[in-house]
Parts: structure tokens; C-alpha cells; sequence
């Protein structure tokens, strides 16, 4: 039996891993188009910093290691042109056609920015590569830049303009809609912006750019048009979602039998709204993709889904969701009602930091349907708690009275998140 | 309406300060025994060791702000004696009668130290009221002493013995069992010895103590007997539970009707083994009065119960435990099999420290029922994960499946908790 996987990332090689441990006997290949794999794209930032020296720190494991360890084959820079699927067989842009007995596409996506006059600048950069960052940094040092535009207020914009000016740089964020960090809230991009502007950063949301030629920075990133990459994919008749990444069972598996597929590139189940929904993360790249790669071996296993929990550090403090938002959740069609409370991370006499947690819940069911965090300190933990209800379908009375550890030097008596839920219980 | 609150900590003021939110008409008199209301018990430690300077700090609120703000009537140094319920009547130490209608009992717990010969003694302490911590630092400061030993490794004694060994004292604590904070786990009772040790403080297990006579320590902290106050309770009729503590139905309602009680002197429905326990904790003592107000008032709140959430910070590193060891499951009928991982808390190359995850589950019901968090950063969030899976009866296989948020400064991308679920679907 031969496994090929498509694409060395995060959902690749998490599956190619995953199969070698169900099936021993398993030929497993892994096709990757660039120079590397299995790097952590989410520690980009953090090298273009400069707090991570050297990016081949963001490697998690080389393809040699693979091969020795895992008798997985990897070949770097070898990009897929085409799948021929009744023939069982993925072409090479080399012309070499390789034969499988299981695919696992893992194209991943892909910063498309050829809608943006001027973007092929030598000013001008994305960040989604290795090699995106090192070309960022080396202007960094070489041109020695002082004022930077940032296209966009996604994870990647913002972690972007936190990088940059940490760097010394004066940064101006563009965002064309009304909301930071993709969250419909007006509160919470409040509190970006105000975290931002703490920091010198300016947020200036409302301004669309369709070319960066009339920009006057010295460097400009580009932070959207992120999209997933599922050409090969459409075009050897794996069925594409409403999202426009590609569409799989809970098992991973496509529409074409024994064809997965799994990571940035693939559409995944909202637990909250029961939808499909696209949002591209390392965590669930990682953890659908061990999912197809059990899967692909024979196993029997199953994504149920996310719930969109995320965080991101503005300048050290944390900015967390999860679910929807009042807005967002009245769109997917909830009748929700939010509440949002100002409490501190620990007791005041311990110190801590203030802390502020929205909680949403559907008003006919009084679930939760979503929640917020922002805090120096404990925001990761809070978000999880809410993540962790999310996907149990708690009931806001249920969460009222988790037992959450409680000791001074970790939290208050009463956690932030309690007394968020108590605020909801009054509304609802 | 007239309702009366035995008690002022914080169950009792919960309660009092919740029946005055839902009835604005209530009579509300709340009666305590010492001279302060409204204290962070749980801060004492801290006040010790010296972090709080001021133990007035750890006072929330006074009985003046009750009185004007809540129009609650507060009564310190106030003890009763008895409780004449078929007259719906408290009778003080003085002899005084006050009537009642609706009775909150939130006599909480003590240190009973009467079966330990010497502890009369002016170098041997307790530490449970703000005067037993007032006097410790008196003697800190008067007397120097060198060498402290610690009776028992709960929470308090583990504590006590943090803070004695930052003021510069050699610090011994005696434990009569094998386990260390109340964990019937080698492996963890390991970890707090190691980390005792690592701050020179010694760890003396299977060593029981009847009599601080011939003990050769400047000073001696008891932090072992505590027990429920519940004897005018039980003398006016009020049944107690095989815990030791007063049984309530989950609307804290006493098997006399219109008599609620909570807090430390009441037991809780453990979540996870379905049974009465009594674990003394100020969150649980929170919500309880919360709970006893609420419905003393005329409403009809729930308290669920407790999974057994716990935090203790021992030099800085937090120990944390939820839910049921494997040898405590077994003990409570389940067929418990567990798993231990070391992961990071961060991704290696952002820094962060070692974090240990225990998780156990029931074989038969592939069920979470317990877990341990020992880290220096993410503890308290990681163990509050736990206690929601625990509250929300998840799987492994759920659990495992978990959307945790990930971000370089936060977590790494298989957050421990994933790794140690990974690693008990392997051992179910």
C-alpha cells in the first residue's frame, strides 16, 4: 500500500506521522513544493522581531529525520502539477507520475495578493514562508526601514505590526472593514486599537487598499488575501465547499474514496453554528491531519470540528476568541445577548492585571455561543475554559458554577469568567 | 421578612449580599463570631511570607459598607449558642433571642488542635483568621526564630512553609500520610517534594505528630484537624452528612425547611463520583452562599456541586489538581487508568517551562475524571480545562479533540493537555 501526502507542512506531516504509526508497512511519500518542512509559519513574527535569531529554530524536524526515524520519504521542492485520480497517480510539474493507493492533500494556502497594484515591489512583502521572513528581515537590515504599512488587521497584520515596531519602525495599520482581528465587535477592535496606539501603532480601519504604489512607507506587508489552495485539488474532481477550501466527512476523507485531505487548505465543521467554516490554523492543520492520517492507515478516527478559539499578543498582552460575537452570531442566525465584564486576573492585593471577558449566549437555548478575552495574564487559560464550554454545549447557568481554581497567586475568588456569567444571567 | 446569616466569611456574606439583590424588603442581619467580616482566608499565607504588608488588605469589604451600601445589618463578635428552630429563633452567648424566618448557617470550619499535646504552647500557631496571622508575624518579627516545623502538607502546611522559608527559616514539614496535598498520587507527592527540596525545604512524609513537646523548632505551624463547625447545627436538629459536614439538598436547603447552610461547615455533591464530599475551599464557599441567598430570598437557584479543583503555588511553580488520582478513583468504585506526559508550556523556541499533565480516565466509560497540572506558567488555565471537561462529563477521545488557542507567546501548538490525552487513548 502507498500513502502519497501532498504538501510537508503542518497537516502533511502530522498525517504522514500519524499512518506510519498505525501501518508499519506503509510506503509513505511526502511531496512538498518548497525547501522545507514542518516549520511553524505562526513563529514568522517572532523571528522578523528578532526574539527568534535564527528561523531554522521554527523547524520542527528536517526531512532526514523522517526518513531515519519514521521511514517517511520526503522530497522538498517538488510541486504537484496535477492528481490523475482514476489513474491513482499525482503528476510532478516535472512530468514524474507517481502511483498512490491512499492521497492526502495537505496544499495548505497562500497570500494572494495579485489583486494589489504594485505588490511585486522589492518594498513590499508577505509573510507566510520561511522565506518571506528572511527576506523581511534582511531588508530590516540592510535598508534599515523607519515607517511601515501593514495591509490588513488579521493574526498576521497585527503580529506584523507588533514585530515591526519592536523594531523601532513607526507602523500604520490598514484595515478595509470595521473590525480587528476578523472579530465583528466593536468593543473589543476598541481595545486593539487602544493596545496598539499604547504602542505607537496606528489602527486605521475603513480605508480599502488596492495598490500600494501611493503609499509613502518605507516598507509595506500585506496581510490578506489569504485563500486556500485547492486548484490540483478542484481540478481532479474533489468536491469544493461553500467556503472555497475543500470539503471532507469527519473523517477527512473527500469525495473521492480514499482521497483526504486536511489543514489550511480544507473547510472544517463549526461546532458552534454546525457549519462549515474556514479558518485556517497550525492547531487544527495539525490536529485534522493526524485525523486523515489515521485514517488513511486504516484507523477509524474523527475531527468533530472547532470552535475558533484564538489568541494573539498585542505587545504582551493577550487577545483572545472564541464562538461568535453578538454580530457574528446574529448573522449565523442566534438571537444572542453579550455581556462584558472589567475584572482583575488575580486579588488586588496580589496584583494581576485587569482583565475583560465578554461571554454570548443564544437567548432560546441560553447556551454559550461565544466569548472574549483580553488580559496580560491568564488570557490563554480563560479563552480554553470558554473553548472547552463551547464544545460541551454548556448552558450559561452550567457555567456560572465551574469550579475554577482559585489560590492568590493564580487567580481571584471570584475568576473574571464567573462574574461574566453571572453578568449574562442577568441580561438573559 | 426577617433573615438571619450565622456567619460572615465568605459564604455568609455572599448569601446576605445575594438575598438583598433579589428582595429589597428582607430584614437581613448577619452575626459573627470574631471581630472582622469579609476576609481572603486564602491570603494569609501571603500576608506571612510578608508579600501583603497590611492584613487589613486582605478585608473585601467592612460591615459599615454593608450597612450603607446593601443595608445589611452586621453583628461582629457575635457568637451563638444555640439554635432554637421550632421557635425560629438564634439564641447569642449572651442571651439574647433574635427571631428569624429564613436561617443561612456559614459557620465554616476550624483547626482542631486539641488532640496534640504542647499546642497551647506561645511558638505554636495555626493559621486560619487574620489573628492567627497577625500573631505569626508578631513572632517573626520579635523573635527571630530559625527553624520552623510544619504539621501536615495540605494546603495550608504547604503554604505556611512557603512563606516561613522566604522569611529565611529552615522549614521541616511533617506529613502522617504518604501524599502530599491531599493527592493519593507517588508521582505527584514526587514533584512537591522535588520542588520542596529545591527550595531547602525538607518533605518528611509517613511521619505522624501527637505532641509538639519534643519537637526542636522555634516555631511549629499546625496545619492538620480541620473540621466543620457544625455543632449548634446538628444540636438544633440539623442532619450532618457522613462527611462530618452539614447535608444540604443542591438549593443548600437543610432538611429544616427554611434553614440553608454553606460554605465550609457544608458538604457538596462531588460532580465526578456523584457522592457528598467536603473539601473546604472559598470558591465553593462563593458560590454555595451565593446559592443559600439566592433562595432564602425566594428565588431558586442551584448549586451543582464541585469536581475538586485546586491550585497551590510552592516557590513560584503551580500544583494543581482536579477530580480523582487514579488511586483515589479506584477507591470510589472506578476502573481508572491514567496517563502521564512532560510537555512545554510554550513552543521550545519562544521560551516557556516544563509542564507535567496527568489525565485519568474510567475504562469502562472512557470518561475524564481526574487530572494534574504542575508548571511555572499556565497552570491555573490548564487545570480550569480539566474542571470544565470534568463538569461537562467529556471523553478522551472529546478532550483530545479539544480547539485549545495557540500562539507562540501562550502555547505551543499540541498543548500538554492534547499530548496527555493522546497519550491515554493510547492506554484506554
Amino acid at each position: 500500500m502507498a500513502l502519497v501526502v501532498i504538501g510537508g507542512v503542518a497537516a502533511g506531516m502530522s498525517a504522514a506521522a500519524r499512518a506510519r504509526r498505525l501501518d508499519a508497512n506503509l510506503d509513505i511519500l511526502v511531496l512538498e513544493k518548497g525547501p522545507v518542512i514542518s516549520y511553524g509559519a505562526c513563529g514568522l513574527p517572532y523571528f522578523v522581531e528578532g526574539r527568534v535569531t535564527d528561523a531554522s529554530q521554527l523547524i520542527v524536524y528536517t526531512p532526514e529525520y523522517f526518513r531515519k526515524e519514521r521511514r517517511i520519504e520526503v522530497r522538498t521542492n517538488s510541486p504537484v502539477s496535477t492528481i490523475a485520480h482514476p489513474r491513482r497517480e499525482v503528476v510532478l510539474q516535472t512530468g514524474e507520475r507517481i502511483r498512490y493507493d491512499r492521497l492526502i492533500i495537505a496544499t495548505g494556502a497562500q497570500c494572494d495578493i495579485s489583486g494589489i497594484v504594485g505588490a511585486d515591489a522589492p518594498h513590499v512583502f508577505t509573510l507566510h514562508t520561511i522565506a518571506d521572513a528572511e527576506r523581511m528581515r534582511a531588508f530590516l537590515r540592510e535598508r534599515r526601514p523607519r515607517t511601515a504599512a501593514v495591509v490588513g488587521s488579521g493574526y498576521i497584520g497585527i503580529e506584523a505590526a507588533d514585530a515591526l515596531r519592536r523594531n523601532g519602525l513607526a507602523v500604520t495599520i490598514f484595515e478595509a472593514g470595521g473590525h480587528a482581528l476578523l472579530r465583528e465587535d466593536a468593543a473589543f477592535t476598541e481595545a486593539v486599537r487602544k493596545q496598539l496606539e499604547r504602542h505607537k501603532v496606528e489602527l486605521r480601519t475603513g480605508v480599502r487598499i488596492a495598490s500600494v504604489e501611493d503609499l509613502q512607507y518605507d516598507m509595506v506587508v500585506i496581510g490578506i488575501g489569504f485563500k486556500p489552495n485547492v486548484t490540483i485539488a478542484a481540478e481532479a474532481g474533489v468536491e469544493i465547499g461553500r467556503t472555497g477550501a475543500i470539503r471532507t466527512d469527519d473523517r477527512m476523507e473527500t469525495n473521492l474514496r480514499g482521497v483526504y485531505a486536511a489543514g489550511d487548505c480544507t473547510e472544517v465543521q463549526h461546532l458552534v453554528s454546525r457549519r462549515p467554516t474556514w479558518i485556517p490554523l497550525g492547531t487544527t492543520a495539525n490536529k485534522a491531519g493526524r485525523v486523515a492520517g489515521a485514517n488513511a492507515a486504516g484507523g477509524r478516527d474523527r475531527f468533530p470540528g472547532i470552535v475558533g478559539t484564538s489568541i494573539v499578543s498585542i505587545f504582551g498582552t493577550g487577545f483572545a476568541t472564541a464562538g461568535f460575537s453578538v454580530a457574528q452570531a446574529r448573522a449565523e442566525g442566534f438571537s444572542p445577548v453579550g455581556a462584558r465584564i472589567e475584572g482583575n486576573s488575580k486579588p488586588r492585593y496580589y496584583g494581576g492585571s485587569k482583565t475583560t471577558v465578554e461571554l454570548v449566549a443564544d437567548r432560546s437555548t441560553r447556551r454559550l455561543i461565544g466569548g472574549s478575552v483580553i488580559g496580560d495574564d491568564g488570557a490563554g487559560g480563560r479563552i480554553n475554559v470558554i473553548a472547552a464550554a463551547l464544545q460541551a454545549e454548556m448552558k450559561v447557568e452550567e457555567f456560572e458554577q465551574m469550579d475554577l481554581a482559585y489560590s492568590p497567586p493564580f487567580a481571584p475568588v471570584w475568576d473574571p469568567l464567573l462574574i461574566a456569567a453571572q453578568q449574562l444571567m442577568k441580561e438573559l
